[in-house]
């Protein structure tokens, strides 16, 4: 390559910038090379050596002893390693004091095991380093990103072929776009929303140029609020912050004991704000797959309020949305079609590396009241696809998806969901069978509450109220705190805890947490963290309820 | 692997569910994987064989044709490759239709050649698979995160060792946060800046929590504003949209010629705002390396100024910030120490593939009013670093930039820098000896920008004034849009172009940038480049001016 010779005889007599020139190419001794691979291979196959040494999230250094290891904040002048001892140091030194996610056993979070194909995928994504802001910096990937948003639109809202040639390529349209997460996309849902309520008219700019004070004069309103369930994402509450509207417009609708939107709340409040002349409704949020409990909201019911009031309606998909994917589930999101805009995350249930965020919008053009245009990049009337956009530069993360969809197939992303939904439901089945536990929520999707509870102690609840009631209660939660304290720390398992108010409580409750996505986990590791539960509470906390 | 083993057992007859499973291990045969690893030496060690045979951003097909490939829009039931496959057509059908951003001729934009050990640290990031929104899916990485962005911080700050010390794993303060890119974190600083401006007090709760229509009330304006270089990024007025402002909000200060903010209508600005009591100033922001020009406002001036009035001072660098490691130019950057808050991308000059961006803040306990908690997920008083942050779930691009600080050192960073800066003046030295063109702006930076423009025309523009002289203009403006757009479409080198105002003309002219930071990039490439261009002039646009 001349360029290269040209570059190191331009500078040749330098040789630290030879050293570094080199660093753009390949720095690496023939001897460095095969180390590195040795390493690489784990990495892009399956982290097998790794999982073998370590499982569930180890405390076995705890972290206030850790973080005296990173207090140095002086940046080296020289550099300090080669390149096989900084991928050595991660994963002999920083790995077995990460977080095992990938372990069948670490069913706490939405976080869990990837195919090995997806880090050699993201790996092809960072040596290619297009940028999708603007098809200068990434064209053919800026059309593949178009297409690939099309065919989850599709997924989601089955328009007939027409539409997706009119759009799937159109300069002039947009059926969604990717997003660093579920929480910008659920912002970004909400941008678009606030600004579709508050737009131009006459001697009025909109919101997005006049500002939030002066649209709320032109419309002649005080408040503008976003009607959500109580059991949604705080990041629908961070978007209400962000974007101007006041967390305390994010009004909560309450939910019956399942965990989902009270049909009845919700109308309730719909009259009660549209019968305020000074306030506004920009849009109603139903959640498919609760992070807490993964309950699905009656969305085909809140469509059809929302359709009759003109209010836009938002579903929360971050979690359910792949369930569109399973033959036998998809009917669990019913309604999802009616939803003017939605949220699904890449990063979860399609199982790609952390992150990647999508959303879609019914309309082609609801997008258009968040368009921005600068003369250097997002020109006006290009396939620039930051024009509709919270982000500026983005990594081509929808060629990682568009290889999946290829590698896997819809049905088999499907047959994931299903594992989780039935593996939940066994789950389910085997906590009631134990006496010394109590199922809190049941799974609907893969998603279950439940705690240590003896047969004894529930009784005891029954049979009290008030006061009384609450000390119990209060004991039954320190039981529980413990023993996902102990589990985690023993790091063989991890489930994750939250508290949620149940209509038959005055105050919340802690509970267990399973969340079941990883195809490797099954009923009988399952039945390992139950047992371990139970002998941590038999070790460490028996007779203490 | 026991679990493994458990796994496949469970199904054990259903043969599509262990295939299915085999893809999160490794579904590779011994054949595939030694091809697949041929294709990974290339994408891990650099793009050799892609480098030599599509150099600059090629059009080969058109990008109507090309997109007629990607029209399909249902997604196919079944697998419909294997991953072999998936790879090589990424690598044989769309990198060659993508854009070289690695090629030494590829000079147009901020995005270029990586080091290759970025793409191996990206791909260990991606096989870890921690999310650094919590300590549960994460641990040491955060605190190696908490770390880095201390070490960043003090190349900005430089305060004592005993500040660090006291901060950087503090579970209460914060220094600054990883954000998905320059936009996000400009957004996050404005964020914080306008919370603190419209912080609680007595019968009001904070802006985040009431909202802005709230907010102005309480404090009695009508409207709040950012003054900000004309310069500056349109990411800057896209956060005023976002959060509530409205971009009329983002108010603009001249810039004298060079491109820089003219301090006496800045103070002119901050006066007519000071007065009036209706209104209140958020923030004022500096650029540290325009995108368009690459020019430095003056800093210390503007800080000065804000200090005295009391207003926030934010600074954008994100593409000048990494000038701090260079021993040679940090001086450029003389002020940005006394910044409020501060913008770098990691994507941009730490070399970092895409997209990584941070914010820092001077004050430790500024982002408070950006903190979010929940149950489940971000507890208060916890590690947890989704606690004051744009995003939610976050990948942990903190481990890559440790990497890299490892590898290259201060000063390896501080030598691409000084390469771009002094390429730049040689560059344009180049570029005025030519008579055939015209330099715009001289680089203070590593970019620059010039126009194709005859000597002859030059005079006629010196002798002629009105409508004339817009004449002309017009005409070299078609001719540089034409010399870029069929550069870039032979294939070989690409330039940017943009329009910039000078203060002699009414209009803005069209320019060419150039962006100097690939290492391989030298003199004798960029001298290719003018040769390319005066011949595109000859052959196709000779007599049009």
């Amino acid at each position: 390559m001349n360029y290269m010779k040209n570059a190191l005889k331009y500078k040749g007599t330098d040789s630290e910038w030879d050293k570094l020139v080199r660093k753009f190419i390949c720095s690496e001794t023939q001897a460095d090379r095969e180390k590195l691979f040795e390493y690489m291979q784990q990495i892009l196959f399956g982290l097998q050596e790794f999982l073998k040494e370590h499982v569930g999230v180890t405390e076995a250094i705890d972290l206030k002893k850790l973080a005296l290891s990173y207090l140095d904040t002086n940046l080296s002048e020289a550099p300090q390693k080669r390149l096989t001892q900084v991928i050595s140091e991660i994963m002999d030194e920083i790995a077995p004091h990460a977080v095992n996610v990938s372990s069948p056993y670490f069913v706490g979070h939405m976080t869990a095991a990837i195919p090995s194909f997806m880090v050699i995928l993201k790996a092809v994504v960072a040596a290619l380093n297009q940028n999708v802001v603007k098809l200068e910096t990434s064209k053919v990937v800026s059309v593949i990103e178009r297409q690939i948003v099309a065919k989850l639109h599709r997924l989601v809202y089955d328009f007939d072929e027409k539409f997706y040639l009119d759009n799937v390529q159109s300069v002039d349209t947009t059926l969604g776009c990717f997003t660093e997460g579920g929480t910008s996309a659920n912002m970004t849902a909400l941008w678009a929303a606030r600004n579709n309520t508050f737009a131009p008219k006459k001697d009025f700019e909109g919101v997005e140029k006049e500002g939030l004070f002066k649209a709320y004069q032109a419309y002649g309103v005080e408040r503008a609020v976003v009607l959500v369930s109580q059991r949604g994402h705080y990041s629908l509450s961070k978007a209400g912050g962000v974007l101007g509207l006041g967390n305390n417009n994010i009004v909560s609708v309450a939910s019956d004991c399942d965990g989902t939107v009270l049909i009845s709340d919700l109308k309730d409040k719909i009259n009660r704000f549209s019968n305020d002349s000074t306030a506004k409704i920009i849009a109603v949020v139903g959640v498919a797959g609760t992070t807490e409990t993964g309950h699905i909201d009656p969305l085909s019911e809140m469509a059809e309020i929302c359709k009759h009031e003109n209010i836009h309606f938002h579903v929360d998909a971050a979690w359910g949305g792949p369930t569109l994917t399973s033959e036998k589930y998809s009917h669990m999101l019913k309604g999802i079609e009616l939803a003017d805009s939605v949220t699904i995350d890449g990063h979860k249930q399609f199982y790609m590396p952390m992150t990647c965020g999508m959303v879609f919008f019914k309309d082609p053009s609801y997008m258009d009241a968040v368009a921005y245009y600068a003369n250097y990049i997002i020109r006006k009337g290009s396939v620039d696809l930051g024009i509709k956009s919270l982000s500026g530069s983005k990594e081509a993360n929808s060629l990682i998806l568009h290889g999946a969809f290829e590698l896997l197939g819809k049905r088999g992303y499907g047959l994931l969901i299903d594992h989780g939904i039935e593996l939940a439901a066994e789950f389910a089945e085997e906590i009631r069978k134990r006496e010394n536990f109590q199922l809190v929520t049941s799974p609907k999707l893969n998603i279950l509450t439940y705690r240590y509870c003896p047969t004894k102690t529930k009784h005891e609840l029954l049979s009290t109220s008030g006061d009384e009631r609450t000390k119990i209660q209060n004991k039954i939660n320190d039981v529980n705190i413990n023993i996902q304290r102990i589990q985690r720390e023993q790091g063989k398992s991890f489930v994750s805890r939250t508290a949620l108010k149940r209509k038959e409580d005055s105050e919340k409750i802690v509970v267990l947490r399973a969340v079941l996505m990883n195809p490797l986990t099954n009923i009988e590791i399952l039945r390992e963290v139950l047992d371990e539960q139970e002998m941590i509470y038999q070790k460490h906390c028996k007779g203490t309820i």
